[in-house]
């Protein structure tokens, strides 16, 4: 069951309409929202240990995790461009167009559970998904095996990183190795958390006002947390059904998890942190422009038309959510062997 | 007209057949070949200069110069995997293979032209190509003038990069910065280098002898200068044709660059450095293992069966020609805006 409203939104609705000082929406942002943290020191139990963000740098960029040799995770989760492939929908093995918009994974560590749908519960499930769906990297746990095993560097990583295991290179190791480099790939220092943090002039008057209209309309009631949003279900189209283009029918979201009618077309509030980055947008990734998008959720799930200038403001609020990422060295791979398995 | 033996080369053929002392293999090799080195400063008369390289290692990332957004330069010349992309021939748009197996971008800049066939004269003019080739990248010089041009960051990149001039974001300013960037990707410090530096210990003796045996059979007649290859133009099968696996019948190599019956299966002798890291072999990308790509081009070049044991020792100097690739950070690129072209 998903909570459609926190005790904090609610005492947020209570605000007065006019825009409140800047410490008192400080003061209200706090109840709803938080800043991103400059580190994680672990991941729903597993240590974020050196070792593993090392080795899931390296399988992070590692293309042979695809049966194609080509396809990595940074194919579809860019680091260069916001930490997905800014494409409506994903491209995979033979051409193939997923069905779904690829999500960040800058701080995809704080959101809820992964995928649009939530059907994984932490990034080490996530994972080990996209490296076999045959829409994406079309391979499986045997063979991501037999790959990793073939290679004597990476044999060693394995060991130092999961110490003390008799047969340490395992898929789901190669999971939690991803996992720990993921938690690295967090964005603090965003204008908002400055704010956030006591530094009035972080925001200018518009972006304060988009955050106050964020606010006292509703969007924090689905999107609010570390990540704003990424923390529950919500259907889209609570009010107003957007159009097929935007949602289409085939796609019942989250009832494909739970095959619950009342989780028809519910989709994971979507993450908000670098939203400016990371256009299309929408599960389908047919909103091109975050206006536009602001607009249509403005319509499909508040059930308010606002103003352009609420929009504009809304907008601007949005871009302040743009963190700084963590330099990421290219990782130099091992090379294969003759018994790696070969590109198909 | 292609130089078919160096006078190096043919005084190196006059060396006894027993294996030399190391100061002695050390001067026939400072003939034939030449270190890595640790920097180049300037390219072709095109000055390396800090903001060029930044700005060419964004663009070598950069999946937006590629019409559907999802391909950039590193996708077939990946500099975790060597340089190239390890597979026989490589994916482009639409997932159509291309012709040719991809070279590696590492060390590049010294051979004396790019691509198998030589058919561009530089780094800069090799740049244009993947980029408008249909099964590569798929794009034109308008599209991608039009996609840097409405990315205010880029323009503004272009302008410190290309100083003075009045409309900087150019199609052949691109290739410059990727030109630039690509002189960067230089491998010093191999074993190989070191022992031509003086460090007898760098090599072993079954790395010197296969040193001696490249030298003494004739692979040093084409494979020679900075790059072990990569200067001049030979015959594939020279002696004996190989196999229409190894050598389609249908790509004549340069051939098709100077339409001249004399260069019908020529192609430029591949550099060898790192070549450990780059298999398959071959333009066709057919030989999956050093070992029997030594061992085909024995017989196809040289006309002689070299025993297993000289084959081994042979490919055992191949992989002291491995070095240190550079540090590449992973560039964060600026975010499109509504006027830039949408993926395809």
């Amino acid at each position: 069951m998903r909570r459609l409203m926190s005790a904090a939104v609610m005492a947020a609705f209570a605000l007065p309409g006019v825009p409140a000082m800047a410490d008192e929406l400080r003061e209200t942002a706090l109840g709803l929202f938080a800043t991103v943290p400059a580190r994680v020191e672990q991941v729903r139990g597993a240590p974020v240990t050196a070792e593993r963000v090392e080795l899931g740098r390296k399988l992070f960029f590692e293309p042979r995790l695809s049966r194609s040799h080509v396809i990595s995770c940074n194919t579809c989760h860019n680091l260069g461009t916001g930490g997905a492939d800014n494409v409506p929908t994903s491209i995979g093995h033979g051409w193939q167009k997923g069905p779904r918009n690829s999500p960040t994974v800058y701080n995809a560590a704080f959101n809820v559970a992964q995928f649009w749908d939530g059907r994984a519960a932490d990034l080490r499930e996530q994972a080990k998904g996209p490296v076999q769906a045959g829409v994406e990297m079309n391979s499986t746990p045997e063979r991501v095996v037999a790959t990793l095993k073939s290679i004597p560097d990476y044999v060693a990583e394995f060991a130092g990183a999961f110490p003390g295991m008799a047969d340490p290179v395992t898929f789901d190791n190669m999971a939690l190795a991803i996992e720990a480099f993921e938690t690295t790939l967090i964005t603090p220092g965003a204008r908002f958390d400055r704010f956030l943090g006591g530094d009035d002039a972080a925001l200018d008057a518009t972006e304060r006002r988009g955050l106050q209209v964020f606010i006292d309309s509703g969007c924090a009631a689905c999107h609010n947390g570390p990540n704003v949003g990424g923390q529950d279900y919500f259907p889209f189209g609570v009010v107003e059904r957007p159009g097929a283009e935007v949602l289409p029918q085939g796609d019942k979201g989250r009832f494909a998890v739970t095959n619950t009618a009342d989780d028809e077309y519910v989709f994971r509030a979507a993450p908000l942190r670098n939203v400016a980055l990371t256009a299309p947008y929408f599960h389908s990734g047919q909103a091109w422009e975050l206006e536009q998008a602001v607009a249509i959720m403005s319509t499909a799930q508040l059930g308010t038309e606002m103003t352009d200038e609420d929009v504009r403001a809304v907008t601007a609020f949005l871009h302040t959510l743009t963190g700084t990422p963590p330099v990421v060295t290219y990782p130099i791979l091992p090379a294969s062997t003759a018994t790696t398995p070969r590109p198909e």
